[in-house]
C-alpha cells in the first residue's frame, strides 16, 4: 500500500488531536491480535504495514491466505502502549474486513467445485484494491479492476448500438492486449457475441436451465472453444452449486466483497 | 464530498485508458436509477455529485433519508451515453452501499423503541465519512468519528493504568469541550468510572441482566443522573430489543455499517 | 506529522531547483539551534522530524514544554552541510512560531491562576494542528478543533432560530458523544441556554462585572452545577486576571496563536 | 489558490461530521463582513474564493490593497445560512491575518520613506504564499520565495567556504537568470562580496552607523553602482527610520508576517 | 484529465509568485494557436481544459486526430491577457508534445500498411496517460498501460522459471479477464509459449528473417490461429516496412512517444 | 524526489493488481543496468531512489554527470526478483530519458565552446524538475523554472504595452531579487530594453548576422556591460556554432529536453 494512501487512512481514524495519546503512560507493552472465529486470514500484510508505520515491532506465524481457527494468535506486537492503541483500530479494520471477504470467497470457491469464482466492480469506493485482493487470497478471481481493463459490452450498450457494432468498434479501437467481454441475456445475443468474436460471454441474470441450453447451442455450432463463459446476477452461496453445474467457466458474485467481517480483537498481554 | 476525494474514487473505477468511452457513439440518452428492494435511501447526494462531475443533468423527487419501495425511480439522468456509463458504477456503489446501511439502521432504530442506536469505528478504511453519514440518515447516531473526538478509556487501558488514573489524566489533559467515556465490564469498574466523573459509561460485552443490575446499583447510589449509559458488544437485530429494555440510553453496533447493499440498477430508457 | 504534510512544507521552502545545494561542498558539519530569548519550548518534535527527513542526526536534552533560557542549546545536529542548510529554515519556523505560542500561553495560564485558558478557531489556514498543539504545550486548552467537534451555537444562529430550538435540534441530531456550547451576550440568553440543557455557556464580549452578575443568577437558581462557563472576546494578557476573577471555568483568547515568535538561530559550529 | 489547497483548508476547519450544518434551517440569509479597525485590506480574493466554493454569492466595493476604516462593510454575502456559517471562519482567517500583515507592511513602507521594505522566509509553514502576497499588497517586496529563487550566500556558508569560493561556484553552477546575494557582517566581507560580483549585499545584524561607513567605503571605491544593498536583522517599526536613512536600497523584516490580525467579523443581517 | 492532476501541472509552470500577472494590464485580448508544421493534432482536449481552468473562452474547428497544415489556426481564445499568458505555455506543451507523438505514429501506421503499431511502457514518468493517448489518436495501439494489465512474461523471467511454469502460474493466479503475452527470442521459446497457451507472443529483438521462419513453423504446426504475434526491439521508421512484411499482427516501438514536438505558437491577435 | 511524487510514478506503472508479482517465485536475484550506447549519465539518483523504495540494495561506481560507454554496468541491484521487476521500468525510464537529455546537452555545450547553453519551459508537464536537472548534469543552464522566477517580458506583451511600460512595471512590482529579461526581435526593441534597464535581453528567432549587428550597436552605445545577451529560437546542433560565434552569452534551445533516450537495459545476472 502506498504511504500516501496509508496516511489518509491513519488520518481518518486518528484525527488532529488525539487526547488518548497524551493520557497514556510511556510504558511499552506486548499485544496480540486474536481470531474469534474460524476463517481465511487476509489483511495481515496491511496490518503489519500499519504497525511498521507506528514504529511497532510485529511478527506472525501466519501469512495471508492461511486458515484461521478461533483462538489463533494472528500477530504479536511490541512497543509503546500509546502507539499500539493508535494502530489498533485501523489494523483490525483491515484484518476483519479482508478476512471476512477471503472467508466467504473460500466457501464459495469450495461450493463451485472447480468453476472459477470472481467478484465484480460493486466495491466500496476507495477500497477496491483491498477487496479484490481479499477475493484472490480466498481463492477467487479479481475480475477486471476498472473500466480501463478488459472491455465489457453491457446491456445498456444495446440501447445505442448492436452487439456486432460494439464488438467491431472494440476490436478496432481497443488495444490488442485486452480481452472483450459481452453481457448477454438470451441465446440470440449469445450467438451474436460468439460469432462477432467475443473472448468472454457473460450470462446475465439467467436461470441455470437457460444457461445449459445456451451452452448446448454453442457446442452444437462448434463455437464453444476459445470462448470463456461466465454466469452472473443473483448468485449467492445457496444457489452457486446449480450455476457451477451448468458448464460455465466462471461465476461472478457482487456479494463476495460485502461479506460479514471476521471477528478478531487486539489484547494487551503484559505491561 | 471534496473534489479531491471524488476524483480518487473516479480514478479508481475508470483508470487511465477506458476503451468503452471511445467505442460508444456520441449519442445523448436518458437513464434512471431504479430501486429493486424496499429500504431507506442514502447516497443520493453523492451520486448526484458524481453525475455533476461528468456534466450530466440529474434530478430526483427523493432526498436522502426517504423511504424507498421496489420499483421507485430514484433519480433521472440525461447526457451523453459515454458519460452516463462512466458515472454508472461509482454512483450505484454509493447508493447501494449507503442505502443498505441506512436501511439496516432504520430497522434497528425501530426495534430499539426510543433508545438511541449508534455505530462504531469498525468502518471501511477511507469510507468512514459515508458509512457514518448513512447511519445518521437511517436515524442512528454516528458516535465519535475518530480518536480525536470524545475521549474513550477502553479495556486495554486497564493494562497500564487504573480507571481513576485514566479519568484524572483525561480531565487534566483533554479539552473541556470533549466528553469522556469509559468502557466497563462489571459493576466495580462502572462505579469507579461513575465516581471519577465519566460522562458516558459503556457496558462492554455484558448480558442484559448484568446491565440491569448495574443500572439498579447506579440508581441506588444516586449516580444515574448526568451519566449516559451505552451497551455494546455482540448486539444484533435479533437481540437488540433485550438490550433496549435494560434502561441504557444508547446501543452501539459495529455491524450497522457492514449491512448488505440495497439492490438498485441504472437503466438507459431512451436514445 | 504525516509525511505527505511534511513534504508539502519542504517543497514550499526548497522549491524545484535549489542552487545552494550544489554550490556547497560535501563536507559534514555540526550545528546547533540556540535560544536567543527565554520561553517555553515547542516545535522540537517537528524540527527533529524535519532533520530526520533530511537524514541528519539530531539530539536534544530538551523536550517540548520545557522552559528555555536565552543561550540554551536546544538541539544539536550532524550531517552534510548541504542538508543542514536545506533543513534550517523550516525547522526554525516550526520552533520559533510554536515556542512563541507556548510562551504566551504559559504566561496567560499563569495570570489566570487556575482558570483554564483556551485558544479558538482563529488560526492560520493549514497550520491549526501545530498552533493548537503549542497552546497545549504552554499549558492551555486546545478548545474544539473544528466544526465537527463540540457543537457551538453562536450569535449568528439567533438570526434564524431561538436558543431553545437550536439546543433541541443539537440534542436530537448531534451525537450523544458531543458537548453542546451556547454563546450568550446577556443574562436572558444565558438562562435560556442553561434551562435548555447546554453543557457549556460562553459569555461573549461581556464585561467582567456582567459575567459576575450572570454567575450569581445561575447560582441563585441552582443551575451552576454541571455547566461549564467560558469567557471570550477581547481578553488579552492585560485584562485576563479580571476575567479569571469572575468565577468562569475557562477563558478563551484568539490572540494566543498570534503570539510573537520566539527568537532562535541555527549556527554551524565546526567543520 | 488551487482548489486542492483550498479543500485542505476547508477540511481542516469543517472536519468530517459538522452537526451545525444539519441543525440549522435551510433558510437563506444575507451577511456582511465588517472591519472593526482601520487598516489595509488583504485576503479578499481568498475569502471570495471560499464563498464561491460554498456556492455563496458575494460582492464587494473593495479590492485587495484598499484602505479600510473601522465600520466598513468589506463584502456582502448571500446564500443558505448553513453554508454561510461553514464559510465564515476560514474566510475571516484569511481576511484578518492577511490584512494584519498588509497593514503593518504599509506602516513600515511609510516609515521607510522610499526605501523598499521586504519580508523574509520566516513564514508559517504552508502559508508562505499568502503571507508574501499580503506583504506585496501592503506595498512591500516579497523577497525570494524559497531556496530555488535568488541564490543567497549566508553566514553559515563561511564555516565551509570563503565568500569568493561561494560566489564563484554560484556563478558557475547557478542559472544566469538568478541574482546572487551575499550576507555580510562587516566591511571586509562586504568588499569580498562586491569584488567577486554579488548582485545584492545584505548587511546582517549591523548597526545603522556601521552600515553608513560600509556604504561610504563602497562609494569611495566606485563599487556602489550595480549592487543592491539590503539591511536585515532586528529591524522593527521603532528603528526602521534609522536604517532607512543609511542609504540602503532595501530593508527586510521577518516580523512583517508575524503582524497582529486585523479585527473583522461576519454578521448575518437579515433572514 | 483530473483537476488534481491539472493543478499539479499548473503549479509547476506558474509557481507561487508570478510577477508577470501583476505587471500586465487588465485588458482582454484575442489569441490564437497556430500550427507551424504539418502533422496530426493531439492535445487539444487538454489545452482547452487548461483554458477553461483559467476562465478563458476557447473554440476550435478541429478535434484531436485531425490533420494539420502549417498555418492552421488550431484554437482561438478570448479573455484577460494575464490569464492568456498564464495558460500559454502549459497548453502549448500539451499540444506540441502530443501532436508530435500522434504525427510520428500516423507515419509509422502508414508505413506498416495494415499491421497494428503499438507503443510500450518506455514513457515519461507521470505523463504516460497522455503519451499513450497521443499514440491512439495517431492511429496506433496503446498496448498495456502498466503491470496490472495484460500479463507479460519477459526475458528476465527465464532466469528464475521456465516459460511453461510462468504460463501455468499466470493462468492460475491471473484473472481470466487478462491476456497473457510471452516475450521470446527464438523458435524454441516461441513453441513453448504457443503450446502452453500464450495469447500473444512477442518476438523480441529478432531479425525480420528469423520472424518469418518462426511464423512458418507455427503455421506448419497448426498453431498460428488464436495467437497474436508482435515484433518489438529496435524497430524504427526506416525498418518498419520489413517487419510489417513478416506476417506479424503488431509492431511495437518504444520510440513512438519520444517523437520530436510539433511546432506551434500562440499569438495575441488584437487588443 | 518527494516520496509523494515517487509514489505517483510507481502507481502509474504498477497499477492496482500486478499479477506478475504473484506468479514469480520468492527467489532473490542479482541484476545490473547496462549502457548500450555512449553518453552522459543522468537519472541515477532517481533510479536508486526507486530501488530503495522497493527495498532493493543497489550500488554504483558512477555518479550523475559521468561519461558512459556502451557496455558499462551502471548500477548493480540485489533483492527479490518480484521487486526487481516492479522497479525495472520506472528506473530505466528515468535513466534513459534523463541520460538522453544530458548527452545531447553535453554535445551542444561542447559545440558552443564557452557560450552557456540553456533549456526553456518547453518541457513535459509534470516532469520539468527532471528535465531541467538533466540539462544541468549535461553542463547546461536550467534557465528560469517557471513564471515565478525571473520576469520575462515576451513578444506577446507588446500587444498590450510597450517595452518601457513593461520594464517600469516589472521593476516596481517585481521583487528586487529577480532579474528582468526582455525578448526582442530587432535592434529597436533591443535598445528600448537596454535603456530601460533590462538585466537580460533575448534575441528571439533572429539570424546570427542580425544578432552580430545588434551587439555592435550595443557596444557602440556603451550599453553592452551589465546586460546578459541570449539567443533563442530555431537553434539546433547543426547551427549552434554560428550562434555561439555572435558574441551572445547564452544560447537557449527548447529541443534539449526533447532528446532521444539513451539506450540501457536491466538484466538479471544470477539466480
Amino acid at each position: 500500500m502506498l504511504i500516501t494512501k496509508l496516511e489518509r487512512f491513519i488520518q481518518e481514524d486518528i484525527g488532529p488531536d488525539d487526547t488518548s495519546y497524551t493520557i497514556l503512560p510511556e510504558t511499552w507493552v506486548y499485544a496480540v491480535v486474536i481470531a474469534k472465529e474460524d476463517g481465511v486470514l487476509c489483511g495481515l500484510e496491511e496490518a503489519q504495514q500499519v504497525f511498521d508505520y507506528f514504529g511497532l515491532e510485529s511478527n506472525s506465524e501466519f501469512k495471508d491466505g492461511d486458515l484461521l481457527q478461533a483462538g489463533d494468535m494472528i500477530v504479536k506486537i511490541c512497543g509503546p502502549v500509546r502507539d499500539v492503541l493508535q494502530a489498533e483500530r485501523l489494523s483490525l479494520n483491515f484484518l476483519c474486513k479482508m478476512s471476512g471477504i477471503a472467508t466467504l470467497t473460500a466457501r464459495c470457491v469450495n461450493l463451485a467445485s472447480g468453476v472459477r469464482v470472481a467478484c465484480t466492480r460493486k466495491t466500496t469506493p476507495g477500497f477496491r484494491e483491498f477487496e479484490k485482493k481479499a477475493v484472490r487470497y480466498g481463492g477467487g478471481d479479481s475480475h477486471r479492476y476498472g473500466l480501463s481493463d478488459a472491455i465489457m459490452i453491457k446491456d445498456n450498450y444495446m440501447a445505442v448500438m448492436t452487439i456486432e457494432e460494439a464488438l467491431k468498434a472494440a476490436k478496432q479501437k481497443g488495444s490488442f492486449t485486452k480481452k472483450i467481454e459481452v453481457e448477454v441475456s438470451n441465446s440470440r445475443e449469445m450467438l451474436s457475441a460468439a460469432r462477432a468474436g467475443a473472448d468472454i460471454i457473460m450470462f446475465d441474470n439467467m436461470q441455470p436451465g437457460e444457461i445449459v441450453e445456451c451452452i448446448n447451442t454453442l457446442n452444437d455450432l462448434g463455437l464453444r472453444n476459445h470462448i470463456i463463459l461466465e454466469a452472473s446476477g443473483g448468485i449467492v452461496d445457496t444457489n452457486i452449486t446449480q450455476y457451477a453445474a451448468t458448464g460455465v467457466d466462471v461465476i461472478s458474485m457482487g456479494s463476495l466483497v460485502h461479506a460479514q467481517w471476521l471477528d478478531m480483537s487486539l489484547k494487551i498481554t503484559t505491561k
